[in-house]
C-alpha cells in the first residue's frame, strides 16, 4: 500500500469543545438502537447472548455461599485482591507483564479514563490522541479542557512522522505532552490494529521527548487472524499506563476494569479513585474473580472469536457487494468495529437521518474527532448483530449511500477515498 | 441546653489540602480494621450479615432468566429505568416527593457526590459544608480546589447565624456559593439531626443568597426512635441536590446510589456520569430492581433499625459507664454514628496508635473537617460491630483515654467539652 498521509490541519487549534455535543448524538443514536426495526450497526455491543446464564448463576451462588456478608460490604478503593491476581492471568495470555500490586480495579475501562484525565490534565494542558479515536476517550479528556493534538492513522495505526512533527513542535514551545493515548489492537472506531515496528517508533518518540502512553487494550484478546504484536506495556513498563476491562471478554454490565500503572501514578489513581466511588462492586467483582478462576474463559473467549469473526466476515462481504467503488473501509483482524470512508461530499451526521429512515443505524465519524474531522466516514458495528443482520443492514446502507451518491453526480461530484482516516493514496 | 457557639476560625481560610491526607489516614485505619484481634468502631460499614443471601440468590436467578444478556450488557447512562421507579418508591417513604425522570443513578451516593464536585467546583469557588462533614464529600469537593467555608453544628445541626454570617459575607464581596452541602439526617460524622426549624431556615438562607443545597441523606430510614422531620427536597425541588444511596438499607457492596436533581443541573450531571463510567452496573441494578419490587424491604429495614438501635443503647450505655465526666458526645436518632469529644488537650490522632495497641480503632476527627479543627474528637460506628463488641471497645477505649487524662492532670490541665464540634456550652 501506498501512503501519503496529510496534518490534521485541526490538531493544533484549541477549540473547546463541550462533551456535550458527542454525547446528545451518541444519546438520540443509542434511543433508535432500541426500536425493533432498526438494524442497529451503530453500538460498540458485545454479544451477551453467547453466555450461558447458568454458569452466571452457579458463580453467584458459590460467591454468597462463601461469603455473602462481603460481597454485599464495601470492598478496598484498589480493588479485590483476587480478581487482581485473576487480571494479571488475562493479561498473561496477551504476554503482558503485570503484577496484582500494579492495579487498581476500576468501573470498565472507562473509569480509568476519567480518573487518568483527572489527575493529569489541567486546563490548557496538551495530550496527543489518534484521530478518529474512541468518543469515550474524548468525552473524559475534553472534559478537564485540554488542547488535543490529533495525529492520523492508517492500516498500520498511528502515523509516526505526523506525531514526531507535533511532539518536535511542542517541545520547542517548551510544552510537555501529558501522555499519548493510543487503541493499539483492533481500534475504536477505526479496527486497524498499530504494526510491531510502529509500536517501538511510538515508544521511542515518546521516550525522546519523555511522555506517558496511555494503552487502551479493550480488544486484545478478540483476535480473529494474524500474529499479535507486543502490547506497549510489554515494550516499556515504566512508561505506559495501560486499561484492560472485561467488558469485551466476559460481561460490560458488570462494569469492571482496570488500570496497570507505574506505581507513583498509581498512587494519585488511587486517590482519585476513592473520590470517584469509595470501590467498584464487590459483588461483580467476586463474580468476575471465580468466573476466571473456575471457567472455561480461555473456550469462551475462542467462542466469541468465531462468532465475531463470521460477522466481520459477512460484513466484509456485504460490503464488497453492495458499496464496492463507492465507499472504501478497513480490514480489521479482531474486535468490534469496521471504519467505513465515503465520498468526501457525503456528510454521515446529515445523512443518519435518511439511514434510520431506512432502518439502519451507524455513528457518523465527526464524533471520533475532538474538534473537526470524520465528516465523510462513519463506525459499523459487528459483532451485536445476528449475521443475516449484518447483511441486511449493509443493503439498507448502501441504498442510502448510492441515493446521495447519485444526488451528487447529478451535481458533477464524484467519489474519490482510501479508506483511512486523515490520509489519502 | 444553653448553645454559644464560635465562628470556625478556618472557615475563611483557603489552604488547599490534597484529599491524599485525608485518604491515607483512613486507608491506615481500614488496614487494621482487618485485624481479627481488633475491635474497630472506625468503619462506616452496615451490618451486611443481616441480609438473608437465599433471597439474594433467587433474585440473581430471576434476573438471569428474565433476560441474562441485558444484565450483562451496557445500559442507560441514566440508569435502569424499572430501578428509578423503585427508588421514587424509597423517597416515598420518607415522604419526599420524586419522578422516576428526576433520577440518575449513580455507583453509590459518593460517584453522586464527585459529579456535582466535578459540574460545579471551578478552583477558587466557594462551597460551604457543615464542620465536621463526612470525609468522602470532603475528598470529592477538595479534589476540585474550591474554597470551603465550615458551618459549626450542635444537636439540631448546622448553625444559622453562622451560616447567614458566611453568606453575607460571601455575598458582600460578590463571592457566589455553589453550594450548601449538608447531611441533615443523623449525621456522618456527628450523630445529629437537623430540626424541622433549621431546615426551613437554611433553605430560607439558600433563597435569600441564591445558592443551592445539597442534601445527602444515606441514613434517612434508619431511624431508631423520634419523629422525622422533612426532608430539604420535600420543602424546595427546585433548589435541592439530593443524594441518596442502597448501600445502608440493601447493599453497600452492590454500589447503587442516585442523584435527584432540577432537570438543568440533571442533564450536566448525566455528562459527567457518561465520562465516568458510562453506566452502573446492569447486573447489580436489575437485582436491586427485583429486592425492591419483589421482597419486603420495608420489613428488612425494620430489622436493621432493631440491630442498629440495641447497639446504639449498648454504646451509650458503654460511655455512660465508662468515660461518663471525662468525655461528651451525641445521642443519635437512628443512623451509625456517635461523636465523641474529649478534653482539648488530647490529640486523637496522636492517641490512636496507643488505642490500637489497646486493640480498639475509631475515626480522629481531624479528617471531616477540610482544614483544621475536630483535634480532640472521635468518630464511633456502632453499627457494625457486635453488641459485645462495642461494649468491650469503649472500655477498651475508655482505658486509653483516661491514661491520657492522668498524664495530662499530672501536668495541670482537666477536661472542659460539650460534645458538639465548634460550639462551647
Amino acid at each position: 500500500m501506498t501512503r501519503r498521509f496529510v496534518l490534521d490541519p485541526f490538531g493544533d487549534k484549541y477549540a473547546h469543545r463541550t462533551s456535550s455535543m458527542l454525547s446528545s448524538e451518541i444519546r438520540d443514536l443509542l434511543a433508535v438502537t432500541a426500536r425493533r426495526d432498526i438494524i442497529s450497526l451503530a453500538g460498540g455491543l458485545p454479544y451477551t447472548q453467547a453466555m450461558d446464564p447458568g454458569v452466571i448463576l452457579g458463580l453467584v451462588e458459590e460467591v454468597l455461599r462463601e461469603d455473602h456478608a462481603a460481597a454485599l460490604q464495601y470492598g478496598p478503593t484498589d480493588g479485590y485482591a483476587p480478581l487482581k491476581r485473576s487480571l494479571v492471568e488475562v493479561m498473561r495470555e496477551e504476554g503482558i507483564p503485570c503484577l496484582p500490586e500494579d492495579i487498581i480495579i476500576t468501573n470498565g475501562a472507562q473509569q480509568g479514563l476519567e480518573i487518568i484525565s483527572k489527575i493529569f490534565i489541567n486546563p490548557g494542558d496538551d495530550i496527543v490522541t489518534e484521530a478518529p479515536s474512541y468518543v469515550g476517550a474524548l468525552n473524559s479528556f475534553l472534559s478537564y479542557q485540554p488542547r488535543i493534538h490529533t495525529i492520523p492513522i492508517d492500516g498500520e495505526g498511528m502515523l509516526l512522522d505526523p506525531l514526531e512533527k507535533t511532539l518536535r513542535r511542542l517541545s520547542g514551545r517548551g510544552r510537555q505532552v501529558k501522555f499519548i493515548y493510543t487503541v493499539p489492537n483492533f481500534h475504536n472506531p477505526a479496527g486497524v490494529t498499530m504494526s510491531t515496528e510502529r509500536r517501538y517508533g511510538l515508544l521511542q518518540l515518546a521516550e525522546t521527548f519523555d511522555c506517558l502512553v496511555v494503552e487502551d487494550n479493550p480488544y486484545g484478546l478478540l483476535r480473529f487472524e494474524g500474529e499479535p504484536s507486543p502490547a506497549l506495556r510489554t515494550l516499556d513498563e515504566n512508561r505506559v499506563i495501560y486499561l484492560g476491562t472485561l467488558s469485551k471478554i466476559f460481561s460490560a454490565g458488570m462494569r469492571i476494569g482496570w488500570v496497570a500503572a507505574p506505581h507513583p501514578i498509581l498512587e494519585k489513581l488511587l486517590l482519585a479513585k476513592q473520590s470517584a466511588d469509595l470501590c467498584t462492586s464487590s459483588f461483580t467483582q467476586r463474580v468476575a474473580h471465580l468466573y476466571f478462576s473456575r471457567h472455561d474463559w480461555r473456550g469462551q473467549i475462542g467462542q466469541l472469536v468465531e462468532i465475531y469473526r463470521e460477522r466481520r466476515n459477512v460484513m466484509l462481504e456485504a460490503m464488497e457487494e453492495f458499496l464496492s467503488g463507492i465507499a472504501s473501509w478497513t480490514r480489521p483482524q479482531g474486535g468490534l468495529f469496521l471504519w467505513v470512508t465515503l465520498p468526501e461530499f457525503i456528510r454521515t451526521s446529515d445523512m443518519l437521518a435518511s439511514a434510520i429512515d431506512a432502518k439502519v443505524a451507524y455513528v457518523p465519524g465527526r464524533g471520533f474527532f475532538p474538534y473537526e474531522g470524520g465528516e465523510n466516514s462513519m463506525r459499523l458495528n459487528f459483532s451485536y448483530p445476528e449475521p443475516e443482520l449484518v447483511w441486511e443492514g449493509i443493503k439498507r446502507l448502501s441504498k442510502v449511500v448510492k441515493r446521495e451518491v447519485a444526488l451528487a453526480k447529478s451535481l458533477g461530484l464524484g467519489p474519490k477515498t482510501n479508506g483511512y482516516p486523515g490520509t489519502e493514496e
